[in-house]
């Protein structure tokens, strides 16, 4: 069975001692940050490169072995940022051996100087691991439109090189925070052809978070052996149901990466050549659960985060029409500001639906609020209880039922809601 | 020459002694509630139903001579209200006796008893006013989903119609908040074939604000002789840079309503059967003119807000990609966060026209604040002076234009920045 680890290594509020400043965690934290596993063909290390934080890691260079395969999936920004473009124009080789990362600055809307940055880096960090350039990947995240001060970059990778080890992640996870309020990973193991692989996952992102990404960075790794084609269709089918699913702000950020890459270097299993082979079907539902599992935690650390909205639409004209309907509910300011006050104002789901552009039918629209029915056949419901509505919305977890009584489309998105915290992170990022 | 009446009648401040509670006064409020003339064929009145609030005016009366015409618009909401199908049904007509606004509850998803209820108003108005209960048009504005006590409003129209007199815009204007702070009114005048008419217009409105529409009831009135017809003409065209062109938090409301209504008693002028008659032209600038300031002060009352911001995008592929990039930039929490710190954070108006999927070049978008370039050629501006871009984002009024370099394609909107008083606002709206 392919499961996701939850076991304790250190609590996320230990922040490592490294982030100084900041909002304290969110309520809606896991409670340990998850034990994961060194996997074989991949050395982790960080270092505090002064990039824009003051005493706090923020570059992350991963060393992955000879022959490992890459698949990835980027923001559809029309203004991407330079590691972004770098990144997915790099896959076509599907080969990678250098991943380097830093927070900070995103790299974003710096021009041609950004793009040579990128080169820059990619030269030195090649030249570091004995690899082509072009098998060099990197992400940024941070301040949009300031130069990338590369040099900075540049100057610490062969220290880097040389201090990377198995193991490491919980340094990897924290190094690439920005506004994060604790660091993100998970782990997941599965059998292919009766070997057991396993996969390691670090995230982070708390603002600007929309599907089609987030501003949301995310490695993940495996030591199984797979083709860097059927990773991307692991990769790809993987990300409708989660890092697809999810929005804090409906703003979508220039640089959304995930990348996912396998050093075939765990034990000896079958040859995968297609992604729809069976013997892939464990890792695949592993796959899944793991990244649903960070993308989930990406939302629990929403900013200013309170509480965990799931929204379930169900019986739309389509699958598509179910999230479109399901996410403009999750990104109407209204609806996440009732429920940041405890208020059952199901009407506002009304309205959001309503505003979907989207088929509905006010009389056959069903909407429930952790399973008790508020609001049907064309009005509040006959068995509307405020007290029992009012519970439901006023947990750490808040369930919401949208049934449109017309088709079979359904989809489930995640948010969380909006509060004073989100206001106080955002207006004053920059400064 | 087409003008906009500015001058003072009374503080908007004063508030009628009426609105008991709330936040303060909007700091983007006008100055003062403009002077609105009697118009010939309408008559006034407003009373405290007790319909939600206390102590406050919640119901208007407009009594319209016999012959009136009339136009509408209203939501594109799959959940809209039962005043507003009862509206756009009875629009058919082309002719308006009686208007009926409340304040407090928006009929809206209330079944079978919202639509008994209206047409139980319109035939106790229509009996009062001596008419048919098919020229009664009724809005209602306020929580969505309850039950809607029209008995509260059918027994004191009889009254009220006793109460009705030439004038009563300020109480008018008055009796149709909710959330607002402050109320809403505009006049012009024109000249119809040498004939001076007047156009006298009343809104409402501050949160649940998007295009198509926004929670925003608007009542608009003209002594002019103009058919049905052509008066929709000129509304639908007039709406499209006023009320279509502003947005406050992205939520569009289950009642919006706009009506335009011309009793004819002004002076005579020559007849008018098209809406092109070069006759109007000067009425249809007044009446944009009327619109674009009504709408304005519906932003200027945006919830929580501190500034009013102008969004120009010029040199889009189309007008309509011009409009969407502009909304993406105007409902961006991200951005209207940024600007509610004083935080010329440039790099958010380039995600949010990253993000709107409209075309976009890196390298040709060019960013200003209030006049000073911040970024262009794909980077930040070799003249960007962090001083001069932050003065430009931290009065009461910001400006910020964004050409894409592409086309020929533009659109103004405008919107409010997003502050701690909207979580305030409605994070306990229904309590």
């Amino acid at each position: 069975m392919p499961k996701t680890a939850k076991s304790t290594q250190k609590a996320p509020s230990a922040q490592s001692g490294a982030k100084s400043t900041g909002p304290a965690v969110s309520p809606l934290a896991p409670k340990s940050f998850p034990k994961l596993p060194p996997l074989a063909g991949i050395r982790l290390a960080t270092t505090a490169a002064g990039i824009r934080y003051q005493q706090r890691t923020d570059v992350l260079l991963a060393l992955l072995a000879p022959g490992t395969q890459v698949a990835g999936v980027f923001t559809k920004s029309r203004t991407a940022s330079a590691p972004v473009l770098w990144c997915q124009d790099k896959l076509k080789g599907g080969e990678a051996r250098v991943l380097v990362v830093n927070s900070g600055n995103a790299n974003a809307f710096t021009g041609k100087a950004g793009l040579d940055g990128v080169r820059d880096v990619a030269n030195e960090a090649s030249a570091v691991a004995g690899c082509r350039p072009q098998e060099v990947f990197m992400a940024s995240t941070g301040v949009i439109g300031e130069p990338l001060p590369t040099s900075k970059i540049i100057r610490v990778l062969s220290d880097l090189a040389r201090q990377t080890a198995a193991g490491n992640w919980r340094a990897a996870a924290d190094a690439i925070m920005t506004t994060d309020t604790f660091p993100k990973a998970a782990t997941a193991t599965a059998n292919i052809d009766g070997v057991k692989v396993t996969i390691n996952g670090i995230a982070k992102g708390s603002g600007m978070i929309a599907p089609d990404m987030a501003t949301m960075l995310s490695f993940v790794f495996t030591d199984a052996n797979l083709p860097a084609s059927v990773l991307q269709e692991c990769l790809s089918a993987g990300i409708g149901p989660s890092f697809n699913a999810i929005t804090v702000d409906s703003d979508t950020s220039t640089s959304d990466t995930l990348m996912l890459f396998a050093t075939g270097k765990g034990g000896k299993h079958a040859a995968i050549a297609k992604a729809s082979d069976k013997n892939l079907t464990e890792f695949r539902r592993a796959l899944d659960g793991l990244l649903l599992d960070l993308a989930l935690q990406v939302v629990r650390d929403g900013e200013g985060a309170q509480k965990l909205i799931r929204i379930d639409v169900t019986s739309a004209e389509s699958d598509g029409a179910a999230k479109r309907i399901a996410l403009s509910v999750a990104n109407s300011p209204l609806v996440k500001t009732a429920i940041a006050g405890n208020d059952a104002n199901w009407g506002r789901i009304v309205m959001a639906v309503g505003k979907s552009g989207e088929a509905a039918d006010r009389d056959l629209l069903k909407i429930s609020f952790g399973g008790h029915v508020v609001a049907e056949k064309g009005m509040r419901a006959v068995k509307y209880n405020e007290a029992t509505a009012t519970k439901a919305v006023s947990g750490r977890e808040v369930n919401i039922a949208i049934d449109l009584g017309l088709g079979k489309g359904k989809a489930r998105v995640w948010t969380c809601d909006l509060t004073h915290g989100y206001i106080d992170i955002n207006g004053s990022y920059r400064s």
